[in-house]
């Protein structure tokens, strides 16, 4: 007699997840990661990011067969041409795939078969502050809502947990709700 | 004899900025935004973001022409097949993209001409975090690093204060930087 044990789950090969945990708990040197982008500006509210290098695993990656190119823009009423989403909404995206993927991989791992997951997220700004009129008003959202939407074949408890242990774990929702120190240099000519 | 005034700089209509200003100066109420994504699982790391509607000066925008889609996905190391940049590296061109604007946009108002502005952000994480491994490493970025190179006809020392200015005013850098408040819902079945 055979045990079937389901390998890929949610579309997330869970034989490979427990073995970089393990990796990962044998040589934490293994955790080191960079991510990287590189932008340039392209006239007005355009620019864009080439995104593909990273550092991990005590090496320089070079799994990734191309670039990704991400094109930034701003609407008609903020002075563009809508040339790609504006930065806000880029990270309004960040948010939301961050906590998709880490709802996806805790269900994974937690035995839970998903049949969808979908999210609305929004920001809510007053650009007096961004736009330098008043220091009443901060530059980014005041606040960030995102509801999602979560089907599987687990109890509703169960999913609710799986929810609350992604907002624990996500990399992006840590950052957006704490902050991060950014330093930012520039050469000037 | 008439005077010529330059109306575009960086590709900014600096006639059309100044009116938007004195418009809500005169009814701040017109500041008012809120910007949206939805998000939708494929698969694995594989989830897709759509953003197009927005509300801004006291109505539903509808001046884009189509929706913008956004791919995120993850490298190999972390599961996934690369159907797009991950979110952190989203969140890496967010902030690049807002400063990259918020430069070309001051420096416009400032009558600045700008000739170039590239950057390289890179963010160091310890991922034994953001796995559920250790709780000494935070989830997200312990630190983000932004250089930039920014040329045009002023002097070294006014473009150091637009790129200081910038970073006074960017929504996204201020997100980052500060954190704000996320509201999690999710309806689960």
């Amino acid at each position: 007699m055979s045990t079937t044990v389901e390998r890929i789950r949610n579309g997330v090969d869970t034989g490979q997840m427990f073995g970089t945990l393990d990796a990962i708990k044998a040589d934490p040197s293994l955790a080191r990661f960079q991510f990287r982008a590189r932008n340039r500006w392209l006239g007005g509210s355009h620019n864009r990011s080439t995104i593909r290098d990273f550092y991990a695993a005590n090496q320089e990656d070079t799994s990734r067969g191309a670039d990704f190119v991400l094109d930034a823009g701003e609407p008609a009423i903020l002075l563009g041409t809508d040339t790609g989403p504006n930065p806000a909404e880029f990270l309004l995206h960040a948010l939301a795939a961050c906590l998709t993927t880490a709802i996806v991989y805790v269900a994974a791992a937690r035995k839970v078969r998903l049949t969808t997951v979908e999210s609305t997220i929004v920001g809510d700004m007053d650009v007096q502050g961004t736009l330098g009129l008043s220091d009443d008003y901060r530059n980014g959202f005041e606040q960030i809502r995102i509801a999602f939407r979560v089907e599987g074949d687990a109890p509703e408890e169960k999913l609710q947990e799986i929810v609350a242990r992604a907002q624990q774990r996500s990399a992006v929702f840590d950052m957006v709700t704490n902050g991060v120190h950014v330093t930012v240099d520039a050469k000037a000519a």
